[in-house]
């Protein structure tokens, strides 16, 4: 059975846009958000991989969550990314998460070091958790070792849960590997589990998960909202294969830059498309294929009315 | 021929010591950079892989490094990592430490994001030595793929070399690769190249290598020493022989741990081998297994009186 409560549902990962000076640009930031939220995502999961976050300042990201807060967002939708390699720094991004009232945080593992023991992780999060020391901290496991590298392996997650029952409470598996989020679904079903990709949500709600925590979330949460609101219909597979053939033809390009450039296309603004180093833009001539592919093959476009 | 002037020499990457309630000690740490320059090192690269640099804090960083300089510490032999995932953060680190007058600052690229584009790295340099904006700051370039896993390609690099010839003067090679360092030399003769381990020093020295930046520095920084001072000497080999087989004996062991096992052991201060998680401090019984072989095999011991 799907699992409801909690963050149940569809998540994005919100794409972080920048200014013409380099820095993030606030109010395009919840301008986006809202839209998001007005379109089909349950809540949002600001500074995750797709966001930049890992290329913002500690005070960039700070300063970005209380944008969203101010402008109203309610905070208990907001699962920020609080994960960085360092113990400290992961500590000040969960206490101020945790301040404005976030319903949860995401949390990657320390990432430069490579090949940690399974013992140096416990003790990682074990220090963060007892550091923030809050019965209100719910932790949600950011599994994503295509990127981070290190990762969280089943009795890693074992020994969290059964030590902090009440504080890690749900894991987002990016490992797109189908069996690794099923063996975690299966043994583990007090977490609320959310595949990194909407390719695996009709899938996933049937063996239990929580719904989907994806980057494309950011253009095709109205999309990807219809499968997780009629997965149980008859016509739940036809859904699937609409956002499953979405994803594929934007993933065909580097996902960050293809994202901003749709958004900087539907919205008339050639700014959204602002990446931060080590991204670079998608070139013109990509920008223009995914968004021709799209609207073309799949009837695709972004409404920016909607959520006015 | 070997490279002289500026870093030129031996250097360590401070290891960082924690006090009893996992807070960098900085009475530890400056009392451990002052024992090394007395006892071998010409300079310093403190948070440095080696340093659990990344499992600190951004506060930490700044802070450990004033202590240094306030204890007296000449900020020209300080070569500060100030290189982190983040572009914002780079360059606070970067500010912080040329506003201290560090000589040099030795530079991750950008590594939580993985493949990418030589033109993005090119891109992310660019801006942090552009958003420094001054002509005092000198960067070298820290190459470590095994554990960044991004790294610098010859023409990256290149590229660096001739657009900021006053600013990127140098390199640390971690690759672990000879071929590699002996490829960047024979290319780029202009630039300080300073091998990641002490094993390659004499081959280093003969090709124009500076010197070395190594972990092991850490404890064997007057064995080190002896090699770069009589490397065009008839006894050049031996040296090299005996500091090479140290080292063996130590990577045996996980590398920090081990190196702060010794410290502990010959400190007669057990708080010395506290690391930060993901590490987990050398058992007890290896680390009673590392400081019998090396004192066994090779007579190796520190000598904390000598810093006096």
């Amino acid at each position: 059975m799907a699992k409801e409560g909690g963050f149940a549902g569809v998540i994005a990962p919100v794409l972080t846009p920048f200014g013409e000076d380099g820095s993030p640009d606030g109010e395009r930031f919840s301008e986006h958000a809202q839209w998001l939220l007005a379109t089909g995502c349950k809540a949002l999961a600001p500074f995750g991989t797709t966001s930049e976050a890992n290329s913002l300042g500690l005070d960039e990201r700070m300063e970005l969550l209380e944008e969203l807060v101010d402008e109203g967002i309610d905070p208990a939708k907001l699962m920020p990314g609080t994960g960085t390699c360092s113990l400290s720094d992961t500590i000040v991004l969960t206490q101020h998460a945790l301040d404005l009232g976030c319903g949860g945080v995401l949390m990657l593992p320390p990432f430069y070091y490579k090949g940690p023991s399974e013992d140096g992780l416990y003790r990682y999060f074990a220090e963060v958790i007892e550091g923030v020391g809050d019965d209100k901290l719910k932790v949600y496991l950011y599994h994503i070792p295509p990127v981070a590298q290190v990762g969280f392996s089943l009795p890693l997650i074992g020994r969290l849960v059964r030590e902090f029952p009440d504080t890690v409470v749900g894991l987002k598996d990016s490992s797109g590997d189908w069996s690794n989020t099923a063996a975690i679904l299966a043994e583990y079903p007090q977490l609320e589990v959310f595949p990194g990709s909407e390719v695996f949500l009709l899938e996933g709600l049937k063996h239990g998960a929580a719904g989907c925590i994806s980057a494309t979330c950011n253009v095709s949460a109205t999309a990807i909202r219809q499968v997780y609101d009629n997965w149980r219909t008859p016509d739940a597979e036809r859904l699937q294969g609409h956002i499953t053939a979405i994803r594929k033809a934007i993933q065909a390009y580097p996902m960050i830059p293809a994202l901003k450039a749709l958004i900087a296309h539907y919205r008339s603004d050639p700014g959204w498309a602002k990446v931060r180093p080590p991204f670079t833009p998608l070139p013109e001539a990509d920008a223009m294929m995914v968004v021709g592919t799209l609207a073309k093959a799949h009837g695709f476009t972004l409404n920016f009315a909607e959520a006015a």
